[in-house]
């Protein structure tokens, strides 16, 4: 099933997402989604995201291959929901989408092996890692370039029921698609990454693994409308903005 | 005053230290500090450190400075109080401990001015910034170098009421001292902290920032005790253990 979390007015209530019908979790009837603004499906109290899970992109990055997986942390307070601004702040010349496949963990997890993995994933959402490209660069360390508010776009809903090993994955800005992906080119597959991580540090219920971009990163401006797209789950949108703050 | 979290038996509570004696904030009377186990302070939504942020430490480290303050963030799945045992997991064969002065954030700040920032502070507590050294440098980020369980260590409590412009700073391994600072040495200080970081990413109350460690880091071995002490807040202690999963 499709799970999001909705506002109607000044209400927000999780629903389940027949097609164009959000069924709400509690209650009577059903709504339009049109009726509705989405919000994030998740609060995550950490998300986990990785460098480099694409070959592909690598190469454009021109980075080698990490030889184990190499993960970095974006703060909760960079999350924002379908249809939410991405505001570009002034302190980047440079902002680039990042289109992926969201891993949502359903259950506590510490040091579980790949074979248990996906006992753990509640399930999957569309994720753009937003990132300041030319800060990246010049701190050598992310935080800063991927931590910036609105940078971690979630949505618009968690799919629970999916195989991970092999969806197609699409950014679009303005219509255009830009990047096209498939997970079966990750580096490290979901099982891996949740492994991986659960050895580090507790996987809490809500945490996210963005599991890393496939190729074509590219800047956004002001005015754009950039769109992740993953088949089984659904369409992440958000309009492009300048920061007021 | 000095607030912290205290817990007695089963039952968790928040008091005020007046030297030996804990005062609740809800209920009768007082504790002896010894009849308590100290909890975490504050539970932060996040958690932004600082790379480099004193002279002699970037010497040590052997890295120029850097022109402007370099963030990481530690996971909240990372945080561990006074007393709780330092995990050392298989996956590093080097963990050292760094003293710092910790900011706990007080009020919500969004693009904060120096000017204002100390408004924004509820305090300051005793902070061990744990880094798998070795990793840290295997993959450049900082994220599963500094982000293993128990590798955010917090306590006792927090003073609310500091000057946080000439402290000092000691680390002590097994008693002797290992770490000196004064926070007279910090690169950027705390106002250019809150006001550098809430330019960024909102900050919450809460929320930590991590000021950097001064020089003398150095590894840690099971059996040992850890002490974090900055004067005008107290001794953050810590065993250091193996890791059991």
């Amino acid at each position: 099933m499709k799970l999001g979390i909705f506002k109607l007015g000044e209400r927000a209530f999780r629903g389940v997402v027949e097609e164009d019908r959000i069924y709400p979790l509690e209650g009577k009837g059903f709504y339009d989604v049109r009726e509705l603004q989405i919000l994030p499906p998740v609060r995550p109290g950490k998300i986990v995201a990785l460098a480099l899970n694409y070959r592909a992109h690598a190469a454009e990055m021109k980075k080698p291959l990490p030889p184990e997986p190499l993960i970095f942390l974006k703060p909760s307070t960079s999350v924002i929901g379908h249809g939410d601004d991405i505001l570009l702040p002034s302190m980047s010349q440079r902002v680039d989408y990042e289109g992926e496949l969201g891993v949502v963990m359903g259950k506590r997890a510490r040091g579980v092996s790949q074979e248990e993995a996906l006992d753990y994933v509640m399930g999957y959402t569309c994720f753009n890692d937003v990132t300041a490209r030319d800060l990246q660069s010049k701190d050598g360390l992310f935080t800063r370039a991927k931590g910036f508010d609105t940078f971690a776009v979630l949505g618009p809903w968690i799919e629970t029921h999916l195989d991970p090993f092999s969806l197609d994955i699409r950014t679009y800005l303005n219509g255009q698609v830009v990047q096209e992906g498939n997970t079966s080119n990750l580096i490290f597959d979901v099982p891996a990454l949740v492994n991986f991580v659960s050895c580090i540090m507790t996987l809490e219920p809500g945490d996210i693994i963005a599991t890393g971009t496939p190729p074509g990163v590219g800047p956004l401006s002001p005015g754009d409308k950039v769109e992740v797209e993953i088949k089984g789950i659904g369409k992440l949108t958000n309009p492009v903005a300048v920061r007021g703050w």
